[in-house]
């Protein structure tokens, strides 16, 4: 799979993952009142109104990147009904041809890491049959548990051919109180980082592994670092856009090859008709603000490249 | 609810949760066939033969412990069908008096971690409506990505007087490949557990505080140090039985008030059946064969609680 994603981000000349994390006030009010009226104001209304929503945005942006990563999270709140919401998306974007990297942040010991990986990459096995439970392409997991969290979604990768992200510096401003601690001069990331490229030989695709790092855009400079510590592990950046991240902070993410990093932006593309540079599709036009939004997020990052 | 819960351990003289981490090869044939032939070889059909084997088990034990701490990744494995038999699970435990831990080890960033401790321990609103998700009584937390992530779940626990327990020192093997790096000297757990201390004071109930720690019983010298970083903390001790944790070795978690911890059993308890020591009980039998273990593993905790 992380061939697949190369080869799309080079198709689609687009270093870019969509983040659909939709929150009901990003939602335009047509698409709620349409949801509500048919399922009342329940979790099923909520999610017919995020699934109608992502839809259009999916539909909007599907020729234009290679990627997209939902946050279970934002499906997860609305309880069950939500998560089928998660599971009829991560669908239908595959069915649109984009690779679909579940943000789920999973992380436990064992059998029970395996059950995670089972449930979100792999086939649970009932009786005589086998199912995929939500299917995704790749799935971000949390390092904290150590090799005997991480090494049963190493299995799974393995045998669908598919992937992970696992955190290692993650965007938000408190992630240094752990992750920034010195261990022998060096900050725990970069260990993490370390185990990260170990955990990818095992797992290796065409020049780069199926075992990627989240490294979060609002520190370029552990980018820079982590680049050089982690050669052959693609690296997913969140906090483009919205979070302060810009497309020349970003260069050092990449390799000289201009691969190596696939930049993520969830609000700035899927509200971005709440901002005030793309107000005038207004919200009918919320799909196109989108495409008008990536197209300016491509731009910026090919431009950043370009003048490296 | 960290009141409740003491009162609960109080009462039931049973500082004991049972895990609830249902996998299909402990469920007696007969509950997997019946279920099966009802709703065939399909992810409904795992979630319906989870769902009848856990109603067993807690009909059994539901007097003798405060807690139950369904291990979602059990039922995720099983996608859509699977979560709503968590939800189901966690619905029927509290009408039957069981205090209700979800082990979920969720951890993200602003947004994203509120709706994490909106779906498990709040209210979604929808419209004008407002509806829990999962509605457990504590959930467990990743703290790998700083305050950030924890935040959100103290604002939620403090509006609907709810708890979680954070990740400080796991029980597998390799736990300590990161949360033993040494710090200034320190390894990293014991700063996690400092934080806890710190997050606990914000959200105090009568003695102790509505946020707790996890603390692995395969690491009884961990937790003797723990105990006196974290005086006010209640300590969830997982490791009992399968993963080797004895009662004997659990003494030090608890305060000399008999308070400050209580023991996770998943598999020597819903499974115990399946051991040499209740196999007298049979497959019929396995409900018995859990209340038999849960009275045993009593006995063990007393007996080293009082002979300390």
């Amino acid at each position: 799979m992380i061939n697949r994603l190369i080869q799309r981000i080079q198709q689609t000349n687009a270093p870019i993952v969509v983040g659909l994390d939709p929150m009901l006030k990003y939602i335009p009010q047509h698409i709620q009142k349409a949801a509500m009226s048919a399922f009342g104001e329940t979790l099923e209304g909520a999610a017919e109104a995020i699934w109608q929503y992502n839809k259009g945005i999916v539909d909007a942006i599907c020729d234009l990147v290679p990627a997209v990563k939902p946050q279970i999270a934002m499906y997860e709140q609305f309880g069950v009904p939500g998560l089928a919401a998660f599971r009829r998306t991560v669908e239908y974007c595959k069915s649109r041809g984009l690779i679909v990297i579940g943000d789920v942040k999973r992380g436990d010991i064992g059998s029970t890491s395996e059950a995670y990986a089972v449930g979100h990459l792999g086939k649970a096995a009932v009786g005589s049959k086998e199912y995929y439970g939500f299917d995704e392409d790749f799935a971000t997991v949390n390092p904290y548990l150590g090799s005997d969290g991480v090494r049963p979604f190493l299995k799974v990768c393995k045998e669908e051919k598919k992937g992970i992200f696992v955190l290692v510096k993650t965007s938000n401003p408190s992630s240094g109180e752990f992750q920034d601690c010195l261990v022998l001069g060096k900050p725990l990331y970069e260990l993490v980082g370390e185990k990260v490229a170990q955990w990818g030989e095992e797992c290796m695709g065409e020049g780069y592994s199926y075992v990627g790092a989240v490294v979060g855009a609002t520190y370029p400079e552990v980018g820079r670092i982590m680049r050089k510590v982690m050669p052959k592990t693609y690296i997913l950046v969140p906090g483009y856009g919205a979070q302060g991240g810009k497309g020349a902070d970003l260069v050092h993410y990449f390799n000289d090859d201009g691969l190596g990093a696939i930049v993520n932006s969830s609000r700035g593309i899927i509200a971005a008709y709440q901002q005030e540079k793309y107000a005038g599709f207004g919200e009918y036009g919320y799909a196109d603000a989108s495409r008008a939004a990536v197209l300016d997020m491509k731009e910026d990052i090919a431009q950043a490249l370009n003048s490296r």
